[in-house]
């Protein structure tokens, strides 16, 4: 803890007079959202039909946050700093809608809501009411990029919203009980990637506001010599700003602020110069003040401010209890309205003088609606396709290939596109981008460390929160990225993908709001490759969470090979306002479609293979879909299996990328229609499909499709353990086998020759397994399998 | 840092002798699980043919983990202290594979593997192999409760662990990689949770294996002082162990541990006295050697040892390579195996005679193994049942009255029940424990806590990761717990009941592990009344992803009062070897069965409400199904308007509570037979199923069933924002209105009179719609319905 500070400049007092103003305007509108529906600038007495019927919001941490909002503004309006305010109490949203309406901007962007007594009423009212704005910071509020509800990931969304954006810094108000989550609690460890050359500065302000709902905080209770340690150990150097008295507390928060900057401009200017350490301490503030702070001390003989019972409603019963009623009255006129706003209701010249103009609003910040984002330059796919003479004869590895098509994009895209992946860039095969740029690391580097370099553009850390949340901050602030990772783990950041794309879906309704580039994700190392792993490395379930998820939104793409794989990512990258998960395998696999024949492909997001079709100038006896790279092998090792033992069959193969064309027109923007799945999938003839996950998502997608109860779908069983890639394949029903077995099932006019060709698929299926147990390994006529080409005639 | 350590005992050189042969035994057999077919002692020279031809494991933490396994031992003998090993780098498993079959046990329950040259054989043969064991710490390995592949859960494992454990001491290998994830960050801060007199010791052992996969770690790359900093400001105070020279380590290893423990024991005895601090500073060690110790130093001109190459498999072509095969037979001889095992196979003396006998032998401990669980000593449910004098004529708060059967159950059960929660715990209802107990908390308290106590049985933090993990943790161990937490913000744990439930499922494989409790659910604050806090808290995907995963361990459970929800938990608490997820309101709503009727429809499932239904003794229109309370609540008030609109109409209300009933008798347990299902739904009617979570989750388990094309399943769309609670359901079609309309439209023969029916409904819509959004609060027709029960005759 510093306490020497440099001393205060002449003219303090008024500067505190003018925030303390500030503040308690931004106060006085904060509680009149909680409570009230009318006489908005309290001109008569308070009645409790001016009350609103059901009171919903969170008081507890707004004084903390409007207080550090003034002072911010004091900054930004001295230094002409640009900066962005990201706040993890996202529950405090009245204090932002506040702070936002006292700047102007929440009237520019809600004209019903303007900066007059009318406009007044409006805010209170549409606060946490139908039709109205929801408790928590969210898209409607200008200046955010960071939804309030869900907790934890403030500090990721500010340190992405840093990189690569020199001249901000990016203050972040953490919450004490947001900083109890995992997610926080390891996001401390941003100095370490951060460059204090070519990324903005994040500025962590940690409100010790002592409590959560019921319980203390941890961080607010432990002794303040193990919270320095706590954060000293992370790469910081926190400053204190403690206290419950106004006054005292103004001038301490001046005097930190005016130290934390001219710290900053050293680290600066050091950095730039190349003189400081590699890795410098950087300043933080500790905010501790009192929950609840200015409201009801004591009601019904209970303390309240200052304790847990502040957190949301202070007074609870206003409507019907007259005590509270008065209370509410003198609490509001505490903040002494009538000096803060003219009689139309509008915010005194002082109220209105304090913030900075035009965009250096901290909620008018260009970059937090996604204004500054341009369209990436990206390379032609073609360049980059692998040459594809025969389908299914040679073997490539798609992600190795995606690899030199993101590297040439890193190139031509220096400054707005990073990669970001658990320890895993290299082991998914994403090498070639470290070609031509390193991995971010601002430590020290010893000899043996490989590419680390305090300006590279690909960010390696063993967090699936880190990874997405750094992403997610620097698509908030329009720019783009990829986050490659295991499917397995892609679940830790389940609950991070839901709310980023309920963000997605909710900004689309505000035209301020640009769209932003679409958060991409490239799942890899997926189930069917895990035979080494093991179970714990073994979960498709990634996709049917994001498919269940709004559909304006979210898109899951299924490539079998490298060229489709670098189609389907090319479309993603240009694609906005989405979540994109594709996934594709990262081993040695079998190569199907040239170049063209990917984009086309791709464009259609599904189709017949007829060159894998024995059906073409007649009936269908039986369709063999597939949707997966491994399905989509051991699809077409069936179809090679069944030429042999039955050449008579007719056989179509259907292969599927983008997996929500197989929903109804009418449930999402890519389905099929009705017509069209006909076409492809035929009227009547049974289908065997070899899905990649598990099979109930296909079924979700489909049963509403005509016919639906032909369509047998083979996928994951979640049966599973350390083994051989065929072995996963055989255990769950999807290898070429058991894929023979179901299409012959399924024909009824091959009944007859079923039983002596079911024991030869079995023989078959004995054999390979027989084999994997002796030796560990596949056999050679599996895994050196290739596809032969059509046999002339049928 | 404390450097200035108790000198070393007399024997100390012996010692050292016996500890580094049992090292070395551990090591070599850790390679050979990664090589070896054959020739496990080296009787003869190395050929490629005794080498596996697919190479799979990770050497990189196996060193630094055999070697404090082997110290451990040593603290275990001497104390005679029981101990459990947690082993967050679980992919390191070929070492602990090996300390296992040292000390007899894995040869005990893998009687193919026993100690001698053939089970030495079979060892390494079966490690990674198909038909063999994972290559991470899995149920297969005796004395382990922890899957290491999904890392980050080690030290919350290990704190849940030592929970009203007082004599024991949960060792946790905690990785550096590991450490970066979020789960682990937050672990940190169990000393505020641990009591010293009631809980056993939780020693964390932080490896500073120096890299991950690719990268260096942060937390070995930091300035010491600040790693020092960042583990002290946590409440530990780490003592470490560094070097590279196994002499000087393990003596440091030694002086290290004595110390530790020396600690311990004064650190118990203080608490025990009341004489200590609070809350002491828990003594822990960071060990730093170099990532595969002791294996190739430099491989191909490469440095390998003591740098991320050595991460997996440090020598890689050594069947094709003379070289390496001749490196890999000199690494293999360095630990001179022929002073270990004797012609037999079976490890000398010296190595026998290292560790613990029987029970204190870590991979014995019955802890384990849950050999120690008893059953809970349970309420009788219908002792807090509440009256019901008529269906849906009076309000009740389900899980407050929940709340008291759970309060009963704690003082039943004193020792091994907790309870866990983010924060949420009197928030969700469940108060009345907190008249019995406290809230777990081992810091300061201050003036206007509520509740809290150093022995309380009821855990909060705000991290669904701590939760999750510390329960798995006491569950693990034998005991019995429950989780209650947001419906929207169970999907942070989206990954970690994956794993639990593989755990779950493949420890069923091995009888000597016995069951364990169920990992018990209660999801409330549920979409449907999130209307409050708006789109970020409304997500009821969580029973998706559960039900997804294997049927024999995974059950979803939806009661639609609060008799129901006793019955249900009574038989979850009941259950073992169970996720259950039990989702259930919080908020006053109507109550509809007896306990008797409760009981009798938990029992079953699922089932007809004839007195809601208007069908008796006749043919049935319209069948309205519903599952949740607030689908429920919307479908009885269906029935109601559909009996004023249309008083002919035969409906019949089905009600169900376990989903998993839904499924196919042949895809769950719990699946009923397609005969039961028509005796339900009926063969032929319309089906409106009003659905708490996704509507598709309900197709999903039913696309199988006859006639699946006349049930049409409303649900939540992710339509939300912060509304009204009936709004909530308007906005996403399962309101009354909504449903009554549906099911008109459903009934051809009235076809004639929707028009005016649908209009009317309508115009009902509205008009709540338009109240909402005037007051802020439903209108009351709709916010004090109550069910008016049946009118007389048809």
């Amino acid at each position: 803890m510093t306490d020497a500070l440099a001393p205060l400049e002449i003219g303090t007092a008024e500067m505190i007079e003018d925030l303390d103003a500030w503040w308690r305007a931004a106060n006085y509108l904060s509680a009149g959202q909680i409570y009230l529906l009318d006489n908005p600038l309290l001109t008569e007495p308070l009645a409790p039909h001016h009350i609103k019927p059901r009171l919903i919001g969170h008081w507890g941490s707004v004084p903390g946050i409007t207080l550090t909002y003034a002072h911010l503004n004091r900054v930004i309006v001295r230094r002409r700093q640009p900066m962005l305010f990201v706040c993890g109490p996202g529950h405090g949203a009245a204090g932002l809608n506040a702070a936002a309406w006292l700047e102007g901007t929440y009237g520019e962007h809600h004209p019903e809501a303007a900066r007059d007594a009318d406009g007044m009423r409006e805010l209170f009212r549409q606060f946490s009411f139908p039709g109205g704005v929801p408790s928590h910071t969210s898209p409607h509020l200008p200046g955010s990029i960071h939804e309030g509800g869900e907790l934890g990931y403030s500090l990721a969304h500010a340190t992405g919203a840093a990189l690569d954006n020199p001249d901000l810094v990016v203050a972040c108000m953490i919450g004490d009980g947001e900083a109890e989550t995992g997610a926080l609690a390891t996001s401390w460890h941003a100095p370490a990637f951060l460059n204090p050359v070519a990324d903005g500065v994040v500025l962590p302000i940690l409100h010790l506001n002592g409590y959560k709902i019921a319980n203390p905080t941890l961080l607010a209770r432990m002794p303040r010599e193990d919270l320095t340690a706590l954060l000293t150990g992370h790469g910081w150097e926190p400053l204190y700003v403690t206290g419950d008295d106004p006054r005292q507390v103004h001038e301490r928060y001046i005097a930190v602020l005016n130290e934390v900057f001219e710290r900053i401009d050293e680290i600066r200017d050091d950095a730039r110069l190349g003189i400081g350490p590699r890795n410098p301490r950087l300043p933080m503030i500790v905010l501790a003040t009192p929950k609840g702070w200015t409201g009801p001390a004591v009601v019904d003989g209970v303390a309240v401010e200052g304790t847990f019972r502040a957190h949301q409603v202070p007074l609870a019963g206003v409507r019907d209890n007259p005590e509270h009623l008065a209370m509410l009255e003198r609490w509001l006129r505490s903040y002494r309205p009538e000096e803060l706003f003219d009689e139309k209701g509008a915010p005194t010249r002082q109220i209105r003088d304090l913030p900075p103009r035009a965009d250096l609003r901290m909620s008018a910040n260009p970059l937090a609606h996604g204004r500054t984002r341009t369209d990436l330059r990206l390379p032609d796919a073609a360049e980059h396709a692998v040459p594809v003479p025969e389908p299914g004869a040679t073997v490539g590895e798609a992600t190795r290939v995606l690899g030199g098509y993101l590297r040439d994009a890193a190139v031509a895209n220096p400054r707005d596109l990073l990669f970001f992946s658990p320890d895993e860039h290299a082991s998914n095969r994403l090498d070639a981008v470290l070609e031509v740029t390193g991995r971010r690391w601002c430590d020290t580097v010893r000899p043996g460390d490989d590419r680390l370099a305090p300006d590279g553009r690909v960010f390696e850390v063993l967090s699936e929160h880190l990874c997405q949340g750094w992403l997610e901050g620097y698509l908030l602030t329009g720019r783009h990225g990829v986050f490659s990772t295991y499917e397995a783990f892609a679940h830790v950041v389940d609950s991070m993908v839901v709310q980023h794309a309920k963000w997605l879906h909710m900004a689309a309704e505000f035209p301020w709001r640009e769209p932003l580039s679409s958060l991409n994700y490239l799942i890899t190392s997926h189930v069917w490759r895990q035979d080494h792993n093991g179970a714990s490395h073994q979960d498709p379930g990634f996709i049917d969470h994001v498919l269940s998820k709004r559909p304006e939104v979210c898109r899951v793409y299924l490539p079998p090979d490298a060229n489709t794989l670098l189609h389907v990512f090319d479309h993603c990258l240009r694609s906005r306002d989405r979540v994109n998960v594709v996934v594709a395998g990262k081993q040695p696999a079998l190569q199907y479609l040239t170049d063209e024949q990917a984009r086309l492909h791709c464009a259609q997001g599904l189709g017949v293979w007829s060159w894998a079709s024995s059906d073409q100038g007649g009936d269908t006896d039986v369709v063999l879909a597939c949707a997966g790279d491994v399905p989509t092998q051991e699809t077409l090792a069936a179809v090679a299996v069944l030429r042999e033992m039955a050449p008579d069959l007719a056989v179509r193969v259907v292969n599927i990328v983008d997996l929500a064309r197989l929903f109804p027109a009418d449930r999402h923007p890519h389905g099929i229609s009705d017509r069209r799945y006909v076409e492809i999938f035929t009227a009547l003839r049974p289908i065997v499909f070899a899905f990649h996950g598990y099979p109930w998502l296909i079924h979700q997608l489909t049963y509403r499709r005509p016919g639906h109860e032909r369509l047998h779908v083979r996928g994951f069983h979640d049966n599973g353990t350390t083994t051989t890639p065929f072995q996963m394949c055989a255990m769950n029903g999807i290898d070429r086998y058991h894929l023979a077995l179901a299409a012959l099932e399924q024909v009824a006019r091959v009944g007859d020759r079923i039983g002596h060709l079911r024991d030869r698929l079995l023989e078959l299926l004995d054999r390979a397994e027989a084999y994997a147990c002796r030796y560990g390994e596949d056999p050679p006529e599996i895994s050196d399998w290739r596809w032969q080409g059509v046999p002339p005639g049928r």
